[in-house]
């Protein structure tokens, strides 16, 4: 076997990363990015598909990454050069070869390299976009001998869409959509397009686009097959070369949906004896803006560790497509208006129920403000922008809290037009409703945490203004008793609402003011806090992740509970004078406090859980408008209180092997609430690390105790979201047991709903799927035998994605920053190594090989089968970019920010020197020969708001450090 | 390149058909048939899918037919030996190898074979189903020297899909289905299942069963891989052979869904020592079913034509299939129950927006009466069924009756449980309602004609009894103006009507004769008839073919019309006695009668649409259920009236090349009807053909022009559909002529509607896909250009099935029979050429090279790039199956068969002998020695009368001709 290699190289004075005999590891998949709507996936096998916006513009078929992966042999480029086929398994004359891949650390340019050695010839090519151009394929081919040889070339591209075919067509009409296919060569142009576009009217619909590849730069360019028809499209050029020596470069530009205009212009251009310079220009300028765009987001670093800054360009570049990036800045007004473009919604081929588009540009080429996604996902971003566009956290927890409804919770997805909730849709199997209740604390208390950090005094003043807004969502939670009762059944769809909603006349909420929103939010968890339990999880989703999705009703989180305590202590420190809110959020308020005075799970329980329903009802028949004086005596001692009644609850759930319970199964009876516990989950011990709870001591007594556990993957040197187990065999399933085959109740199911086999084995009737369809009589034997109770949904079930033995890097990442911030807090060396431990099995540094993909970019999850997988726009990034700044020593207080880099080690530096981009602003950090351990270098806050307010006035800081 | 050479063979005593070098053709696609549930399609190359019952449980993902013909390098079988890949073009060394396919006459097996002259080793593996065991794949390697070799074999399946993922999910979802794939190897049984059935709901889906893989026969067979997660599941054996002579056999055995107890006795199945000939029998007990079933149906004949032999056999099978047989003969009762199993939807990878599903069987393996299909599919399968099972013909014409509405049409979707009519579903861009009005008379009347020729004195029972039912379809065709005004929008959904339907209370309707029921199709045709333009097709649906769909509403059918001509002459010679039909009918006939008394086309079509009108008024009013009486001489006198006025039209509708206009094109002004011409479509001649009017002569010189016109394709000597022609390149669409450029209309919309492109040409913004959208002032500018007034529909964009250049194989067999007829009619010599000249088209003799695949499988369409395409069950078979009794003279008339076998030639006979069976009896042509023109043999009603109840009495007939 090819040895598998790394290293960082230049080409044409870009760094790439370049993994020699790539073709020794198991195919991989890639995102491409680029400054524009342009984009593109590709395995390592050379299959891809690209274009523009989406995944209905097309140049190349938009199939899920198994269906790319394998599509190599007919889609995508192919040169035949002589009898030898790059890039291709198929037959030909047996050459001793050796293959490389690069990718740009920009992200945008992708470069596939083979060499034969038998012929002494060498042929590469690239991928780049070039902005208004497309897409640009470059080809290489270099005799490396001293012979001149005759060369016999035939490049092509395959399996080209033609344009107007949308994703659900390209995927399962194929077959159709070929029929309609219709490619024409003009000279050096190719021209895609269907015949008419598809439609499901019997009246004309004309396809007056197409899809469009030139070739630039090829000798003797022969494009003979000039049309045709019905079958997939093709651009082929021929070309003999005689006497070959040296080197030659030629170019394939690709784009999507040219109208008439545009190709009569594109006939001129590829004419034109400077196009290929033009090209080349674009391309350089498609990598200066994406490298700008990455840069102004604070992207940029040099440091003695590579690897480190290209993952963190990376991180922010993912980061950026994901969240976009700011128009104008510092903001102009005081609303929760955010000038963001570039930012789309999440969504590749690895993940064919999730779509993107991509919308930078109007009509006429102006940049739009345009963002789009779960409320879960965006937040998230935005949190990692604020650390270098500070100024606009408050728009962003005013969006957050204007996105919170009266009864508590966040509806499902936001955008530049609003807030979008799910309905149900009668047709659709997956369509469902209800409110993600997880992220909900952290998510705004890290929001809340940048803002007060950057200037407490403002966030002070905002508790008081009343100018926030209830989302409305015509979701109805049920009464106490009835979500008791059937608790995975929990809320009412108000269509009456909708309606109104829809029509644009929705019911008025009255504004009120953010410490009002605040308490709404504790006090609507704090009404399904089920001590020693958590968070009962009771409105129809999941928390984090979904694929634990059947939590949802008998599950109670603990990591909520982790993420309240910290958001509790915060709360007690905000707020520190007397503050207004609606008068039911303090009669809210009062009834929860009521239940802490009671020592009875269950009587504790239907205390906080009438408390909510008492709330609700006075929401849903309309708040009052009246408010009244929560006094900050109050306040804080119920703020102590609840601290208090959380922090024992914790420390209950600390299992013996020393890590804690994530998510604990509840069963009420007529008395009490039955308690039983799963497997630890790497989510909880996060949470716990990240409440505050534990000191440092404590905190690296966990990870030692979790680097111990069942959670931690040898292999990748990082942890599972929880422990790997082996699913029972095929004959092992739904067998009954021996002393069960005698039973009355068996006998007399067998034959119809029990059936036995020649073996004598008796087992259910495969076409049970669970015990809703069985008589009572069998259920408690069904449970027996299919343990039903502790399904914790469906990651228990599959390999992929959140799925046994995976590692979810996202979850990783935030048991580093967890890890930073404890360090920050109460930091010792233990936790110090700890951090860099974690930080090793994220992947910057691992070998190819060992990561299964370039190390420099995020990668969604890690199966146990496969390398890395679904590449880029993880939330991984947004946790390893503030991890970042704190191994980087910044951090900022009261207005103030410290330099103070304790992470950082001599390899970091090179020449005594790193440097890097905060808030606009060069950084240099320089070695100091004289003392080792430099103190803190803390900027005034006038000089501080100059770099948080982006205005030039310190165009550099250098700091010895 | 290869020669690619077809000849028929024998293997182990079975016929096939095999294509030497059939690598040196385009790939094709295949179907292979069973006797249960068990279906396959598969391409040449190997890539394949196979299952039972539907796309649901398929054994290899179930893509478009693309798809699986490019998949066969990592989906299917796959063979190493040693370092050869045979039928892979995979990386191997460069051998010597030749290839060849074969398919079983009896359509139900295939083998592939590879020979590597370098190795002198021959491999091949053979598809067969075996019933109960499912499919079985049969690998043969053979050693051809006499030098032993060692060999190391790996056998494998790749790309084994798990049991329970529906077709919509494999196609999307795949990698995420991958994901929950689990494949575990026990002994020599592989299991291939999900960890889980993907659901939309959080809650426990157990995956019970498994699709199963097992090996048998193979030495030393390895299965070292024992469990796979996550990944495709695949079964591979290893096997090492040491000097390796002669020949070695083993199995693959395939089967889905298996449940526990199915797998504990496969374990023990999978060890028995005679478990391969358990399975070699299930083969052939397979094969001899299915040629059971087929020969019941008369599809067995022996003949000197070997090639004529199998594709009798083949369309056979193909149209049993499609309309099934029948469970019970003669039939016991009088009513429409048909007791037919077998057939099922058609649909297969070509056709993806079609989807079969096989029920055969029962859960306790009886058979079950099933059948299903589009009315205009099923009536014609039936139609051919009843040449051999004629008693079942009046129970059809019932079924055909009952399913025909009070307004005179028939619905959608026929099956054994009723009808099933279209509604318009909001979510679904494709749901449409209407009528499909084009097959109704000619279906209906061919029904007829055989039910006459049989038995007509039960015929003309049956039009005075009150039996037939009015099926409820809650489509209300609006009023005449209201269709002139707005022809594309003619139909009201009846919503209460339609919830009356579903709740099981329809409004109820009177039963009628089927004289009534044969006037009422009648007189709604002829409410729609525009003189010498033909019926107008207002029904918001095509006629055949659906790809002219744009001609609804202002297209005109002289199709319909010519069948119409042939209805009223059969119903004039069949009505011989007053009849009693509805008050109602009486009235609507009386009414179009008075139209022909007016010249003026206009004024005809407003009195027939009028009458038209008037009747369905009181028919969605409800109907009165009083009868009046029809007397003979009014009704002989209104069908020679009829007759008349559709004569003038017809022959109105001559061109000057001697063919006949199919549709016209109509234009309503104030005054009168404007009729444009279309280019001519073979069906319009097939029309005219079958119409009667024209006689043998008359329709030689027709066939003559036909061959000399642009509808003939010299490369396949066959006709197209419609003139091939050239759409416009991209360059040429979409300009606005020189002298348009300066008119203000065009000035005014520069920039915006109209773009310029930078050499000065003008075109419309490629948003605007027709007309619609644009301000009216552009109207007509824009029509100038793509003249959209003459669009026919998608068959004019696309170049596959019914598109551009394409040949229509069931239009084609229709042209057969209706010369056919003629011959019968008014036959001369030369229409007994164009008779064979047109058969010679159709592929029975056609080399594979030229047509494309195996010329004894009736494909549906062959288009200009590719051979023949959508293998099986395609309309064409019923013809010829019709044709064929026609060739063989067999013929009935007033319940006597006759033999006059005119059409054969010397070599149909072998040894002096032709033997066919007909209603089941063997019929025993032998030449007879003395005469050459032998006189017709015709049986007695009596002797005729056992063959049609096929009561056994006459064993065989041995005829002297």
């Amino acid at each position: 076997m090819k040895e598998v290699k790394g290293q960082f190289i230049s080409i044409n004075g870009e760094r790439f990363y370049e993994i020699a005999n790539y073709d020794a590891m198991q195919p991989f998949f890639i995102s491409l990015a680029s400054d524009t709507d342009l984009w593109m996936y590709l395995s390592s096998t050379g299959g891809l598909t690209c274009g523009r916006r989406s995944p209905g513009e097309a140049l190349f078929p938009y199939y899920t990454d198994d269906k790319i992966t394998e599509g190599y042999e007919f889609t995508g480029p192919r040169t035949i050069i002589n009898d030898w086929i790059p890039f291709s398994d198929k037959q030909q004359p047996v050459y001793d070869i050796s293959r490389k891949i690069a990718k740009s650390l920009v992200g945008n340019q992708i470069v596939f390299c083979e060499e034969n050695h038998t012929l002494g010839l060498r042929f590469s090519y690239l991928w780049a976009p070039a902005g208004k151009h497309g897409w640009v394929r470059r080809a290489t081919l270099e005799n490396l001998t001293n012979q001149p040889v005759d060369i016999d070339l035939t490049d092509s591209l395959r399996n080209i869409l033609p344009a107007g075919v949308d994703r659900k067509t390209q995927n399962e009409f194929s077959t159709l959509v070929d029929g309609y296919k219709r490619t024409e060569i003009v000279g050096n142009l190719g021209l895609f397009r269907m015949e008419a576009i598809l439609v499901d009217r019997a009246e004309p619909s004309e396809s007056l686009t197409c899809n469009t590849v030139y070739c630039l730069g090829l000798p003797n360019a022969d494009y003979s097959k000039t049309e045709s028809k019905g079958v997939r499209g093709a651009f082929i050029a021929h070309s003999l070369i005689h006497s070959f020596t040296h080197s030659l470069t030629w170019y394939n530009v690709l784009d999507v949906s040219q109208d008439a205009v545009a190709v009569h212009a594109l006939l001129h251009f590829a004419q034109q004896p400077d196009a290929i310079e033009q090209i080349e220009a674009a391309m350089t300028q498609s990598t200066e803006t994406l490298r700008r765009i990455v840069a102004q987001n604070d992207g940029v670093q040099q440091t003695g560790d590579e690897a480190n800054d290209a993952r963190h360009f990376a991180n922010v570049l993912f980061n950026t497509m994901r969240g976009g990036y700011y128009l104008n800045y510092p903001p102009k007004t005081d609303t929760e208006d955010l000038p963001l473009t570039f930012g789309r919604r999440h969504g590749d081929p690895s993940r064919p129920w999730n779509l993107f588009s991509i919308r930078v540009q109007d009509e006429n080429g102006k940049p739009v403000v345009a963002y789009q996604g779960n409320w879960r996902d965006i937040f998230q971003n935005w949190e990692a922008l604020s650390y270098s566009y500070p100024l606009y956290i408050n728009h962003i927890i005013a969006k957050f809290l204007n996105a919170t409804t009266a009864d508590g919770y966040n509806p499902y997805r936001i955008s530049n037009e609003g807030i979008d909730y799910e309905v149900i849709e009668p047709e659709n199997p997956w369509s469902n409703i209800g409110y993600w209740g997880d992220h909900q604390i952290i998510y705004l208390l890290k929001l809340l945490e940048i803002s007060y950090k950057h200037n407490p005094e403002k966030l002070r003043s905002l508790l008081q203004a009343r100018q926030y807004a209830f989302a409305n969502v015509p979701y109805r939670l049920k009464t106490y008793a009835e979500i008791v009762a059937d608790p995975k059944n929990s809320i009412r769809f108000d269509d009456e609402e909708h309606k109104r909603i829809q029509a644009g006349h929705p019911t008025p909420q009255p504004l009120t003011t953010m410490a009002d929103k605040l308490l709404i939010t504790l006090l609507t968890k704090l009404s399904n806090f089920i001590p020693n339990a958590g968070i009962w999880m009771n409105t129809l989703r999941p928390e984090w992740n979904d694929a634990n999705n059947a939590l949802v009703g008998y599950g109670a989180s603990m990591v909520t509970l982790c993420y309240m305590r910290r958001y509790v202590a915060f709360l007690q420190m905000l707020v520190q004078t007397d503050v207004q809110i609606a008068t039911e959020t303090l009669d809210f308020l009062r009834a929860i406090r009521h239940a802490y005075l009671n020592g009875n799970i269950k009587q504790f329980t239907d205390i906080v859980g009438t408390a909510g329903e008492n709330y609700r009802a006075k929401v849903y028949g309309g708040l009052s408008g009246e408010r009244q004086t929560l006094e900050l005596e109050e306040l804080q001692e119920f703020c102590t209180a609840t601290l208090h009644k959380i922090d024992e609850s914790i420390r209950a759930n600390k299992r013996e092997d020393g890590l804690y319970e994530a998510y604990n199964l509840i069963r009420f009876t007529d008395h009490t609430i039955e308690i039983s516990h799963l497997y630890p989950m790497l989510e909880g011990q996060v949470a716990v690390l990240s409440s505050g709870l534990l000191n440092g001591e404590e905190s690296a007594d966990l990870l030692d105790a979790m680097r111990a556990s069942e959670l931690y993957r040898e292999d990748q040197r990082s942890y599972m979201l929880y422990p790997n187990r082996r699913r029972a065999a095929f004959l092992e399933m739904n067998n009954l047991p021996e002393e069960a085959k005698q039973l009355p109740v068996v006998q007399k199911y067998i034959g119809s709903i029990l059936k036995q086999d020649c073996d004598g084995g008796i087992h259910f009737d495969a076409k049970y799927r669970n015990a809703n369809e069985l008589p009572d009589e069998l259920k408690d034997l069904y449970e027996s035998i299919f343990h039903h109770h502790a399904f914790t949904g469906r990651s228990g079930t599959f390999y992929k994605y959140e799925g046994l033995g995976c590692i979810y890097w996202h979850m990783v990442s935030k048991l580093l920053l967890a890890v930073g911030e404890t360090i920050e807090r109460d930091g010792n060396e233990r936790l110090r190594e700890q951090y860099f431990a974690i930080r090793e099995g994220i992947g910057a540094h691992k070998s190819p090989a060992e990561y299964g993909a370039f190390p420099f970019d995020a990668y969604s999850h890690t199966p146990t089968m496969a390398g890395a997988q679904q590449p880029g726009m993880t939330g991984q990034v947004k946790e390893d970019i503030i991890s970042r700044w704190f191994e980087l020593g910044v951090s900022v207080r009261d207005g103030q920010i410290t330099f103070h880099p304790t992470m950082l080690r001599d390899a970091d530096f090179v020449n005594g020197e790193l440097r890097f981009h905060y808030c606009g602003t060069e950084i240099i950090y320089r070695k100091s020969p004289i003392t080792k351990n430099q103190s803190p270098m803390t900027l005034s806050r006038e000089d501080s708001a100059h770099l948080f307010a982006r205005d030039g006035v310190i165009k550099q800081l250098i700091i010895e450090v």
